[in-house]
């Protein structure tokens, strides 16, 4: 399919992207209320994700299970912030088999209380720990507004759970998978983030510490793409799921736990980032489709030289594709090709082939490049390993250029109003104060930046810019997606 | 955890499946009746095939996606056998977001008329054709009896959804569909499987005509183990879900529908037919640990040939783990091997290494054998491949022991009393028949087995067992899981 009637995103960045993810064929709208079809456009992209995160989560030493859709009402509400924070988004099954259930079942919405309940049976010695298990699977919370990839009421994720017998090791594990997410954005997805710690009031439910990762997206807003928690013993301690267990001393300890999840809600990032008026940008490490061929002419020889070139690129480990359709233009193919934000396109001209020279179109710059057909396999490697850097910095001097320092309120609405994006600004980390700033001005706290990737956090001396009390912490303010 | 306790299979099967499940940690029980937990170790072969099953799928050209979990009650019953076949084992959500539903919608039991909604929205012209989307996902049919892997309310499987121009088209893929079955469960799970189609009753609900492969278990039952449905129009017709298209000639068709699914009661069938009195077997394709190598002797010297074996033979290309643990013996690591079913365990001492040599434990057959360092990495690479061929025959050696000949009806109930296992019987093909076989022998007919990978069948002349009548057709039947 070409493009056609997509509103330019400078124009409306929200018209853009509901428009763009269904002509590029990413998504569509599902008949079931806030649910999403992932087509395999969009699918492919995860699918790129998921193979490099696992192996991130093989480094990690975290092994993969499957536990079940069904949680009963009663788990949850063994930890009371945990219940409090996801009652309202729950779906409950109530009928089953022809029959009404004694006990109602909640769709999980997370998965803490029914893997945390099998932990506590498994864990009976300190030689039992630490555990580490990760799922890739759908959960489901209620959402009343929803958007493509942005929030959705079904959604598909990894939610991995640690228990360990130290807090030392659990904080050391919830860093190293933030980190692993700052990886995943910055150099596989080409979205640069900031790292930071929550405030009290964004923090998971049932976390005693939540780490995340902000994105910041063109329009000025930010997005949440990853938060790894600390859980403390909330979750362990004996009126919750007990998990417990003996020391080398023989004394009864409870487990210190961690869980952490990275969402299909990252693919909007990676659209709204990247993404131009001629259609979507893929960063080719996660590009299902790195390059495609195609004949500028039709004859016999040049559709030879395709299918050879092709060949050619798929032996050295690059992602190509040919396109021979018959049926559709040169100028539709690459039409195509733009719309869905394949990295490279390689077109083979009669003349040019003469030559022993192909003509690259590349996406996110539109500019075009003729390369020696003899040397187009390391040629076209180091190609997609530019583009990739090119799309982070790119997106880098974006962020940059959308963040801000607010030294007083006044300065702080006034970005607000006028730009949007980023603003730095101390807070004394009260919840009046926080609570006040969101309603005057739509900005949240996003975060408390980290300077390193252990979770050390800069301590200044400053004042709170809406009440003038003393305060720490520059904290990261934007309004959120 | 080394093994304790375990039934021997000679004793009990159903005991030593149960125990054998729980104790090398592939599976536990959940508290949600009828779901389980998959365990690490049993996770770890599923990803394995799914793997391996991946790379039919891209070969067939099936593009992955997702659709959602829910499906209103309304689209289930569009097609009127699929809803009969369904309605008693739907889990139903009725309330979400703290409200009643409007429309109650049903949890996935399959996803044909939700991916079928979509289709019909997608198809407009026979250039969209064919589709073909799978997706890798949880589905619930609500069981009154369940077991591990084999019947659980929940379960994990691949559903590959196509639609075609011509019949022709659709049934070739089916068949390819099934042919990619049949690998899969002898090529890489080792199970000997016979190829074949349902009878009227046995198809799946909504299908024209239903495909299977069916594995026999060392008790003399059969296991369905993967099923590849042609569904004709019924989903496509107007009354339907309307999948039409303009054809070349610009008159509207109906397009022809394929369905195909593997489920984790595959990994049933693989603890079942490999598994022995020690714990189970796992065939070297589908096993996450291939190897494991462990020292005889405490010393460094030992330790370090373990770490630079385990290394030499991951860089070969082989799923290699050593195993250091100081705290327990050797005995019990090599009774943790067995009880895990890694098909080899490498053991290093500090004599034989003098001599450039180790002890390999062969799973399997439980023989030892003594390698040359030097050349380790070929050969494990080569005893991989004849454990997996071994296991192989065995199994089939097994099921052929297990199939018999029945002419008359006497015949067929004394072999099912005696020894149980498949059996090849003329029948007629009616309804009543099939009814009186099963309420007094329990056997079922499995399949009319095919003689080759297009579906062809062998038109013989008999006597149906029995009625007497005229049968056209030796159908394979026996006891089902």
């Amino acid at each position: 399919m070409a493009k056609r009637d997509l509103t330019p995103k400078s124009e409306s960045m929200s018209k853009w992207y509901t428009q763009v993810i269904q002509q590029a064929k990413l998504a569509d709208y599902s008949p079931v209320k806030g649910c999403m079809i992932i087509r395999p456009n969009g699918y492919g992209i995860w699918e790129h994700i998921q193979k490099n995160y696992q192996i991130m989560l093989d480094n990690m030493q975290v092994r993969n299970g499957y536990f079940p859709l069904f949680i009963p009402m009663s788990f949850l509400e063994k930890e009371a912030d945990h219940v409090e924070g996801f009652a309202p988004e729950l779906a409950i099954v109530t009928h089953a088999g022809g029959e009404e259930l004694t006990e109602k079942l909640v769709v999980r919405p997370t998965s803490e209380t029914i893997m945390y309940h099998m932990y506590s049976k498994w864990v009976q010695s300190h030689r039992d720990l630490p555990i580490k298990i990760n799922q890739w699977n759908n959960v489901v919370r209620w959402e009343k507004r929803t958007n493509f990839f942005l929030r959705t009421t079904e959604f598909l994720w990894q939610e991995a759970h640690s228990a360990h017998a130290t807090q030392d090791e659990a904080l050391d594990t919830m860093y190293e998978a933030l980190e692993s997410y700052r990886k995943i954005a910055e150099d596989f997805l080409a979205l640069p983030v900031v790292a930071g710690k929550k405030s009290e009031s964004e923090k998971f439910a049932g976390a005693d510490l939540t780490t995340t990762i902000e994105a910041l997206m063109p329009d000025g807003k930010a997005l949440q793409s990853g938060t790894s928690h600390h859980l403390g013993q909330n979750f362990s301690k004996k009126s919750a799921f007990d998990i417990s267990f003996q020391d080398s001393d023989g004394v009864t300890q409870f487990a210190w736990q961690n869980s952490w999840g990275l969402s299909t809600r990252i693919l909007g990032g990676l659209i709204m980032t990247h993404g131009d008026d001629e259609g979507i940008v893929i960063p080719p490490k996660v590009a299902p489709i790195q390059v495609v061929v195609v004949a500028a002419s039709k004859d016999e020889k040049t559709a030879e030289a395709v299918t050879t070139l092709t060949s050619i690129l798929k032996e050295s480990g690059i992602r190509t594709e040919k396109n021979s359709d018959t049926t559709t233009s040169l100028g539709w193919k690459l039409n195509d090709a733009e719309l869905e934000g394949i990295p490279i396109v390689l077109v083979l001209g009669q003349r040019e082939l003469e030559n022993g020279e192909i003509t690259a179109h590349i996406r996110h710059s539109q500019e075009k490049q003729t390369l020696k057909i003899a040397s187009a396999g390391s040629t076209i490697a180091t190609l997609l390993e530019e583009i990739q850097k090119a799309m982070f910095s790119k997106a880098l001097e974006k962020q940059e250029s959308l963040t801000f320092e607010a030294s007083s309120y006044d300065d702080f609405k006034t970005i607000m109003k006028e730009n949007r994006g980023f603003i730095r600004a101390f807070w004394c980390e009260s919840a009046t104060c926080e609570t006040a700033i969101k309603e005057e001005t739509k900005a949240t706290t996003r975060c408390l930046p980290f300077t390193d990737t252990k979770g050390t956090i800069l301590e200044e001396e400053g004042t709170c810019i809406k009440c003038g009390q003393p305060a720490k912490h520059r904290w990261l303010f934007a309004q959120a997606y």
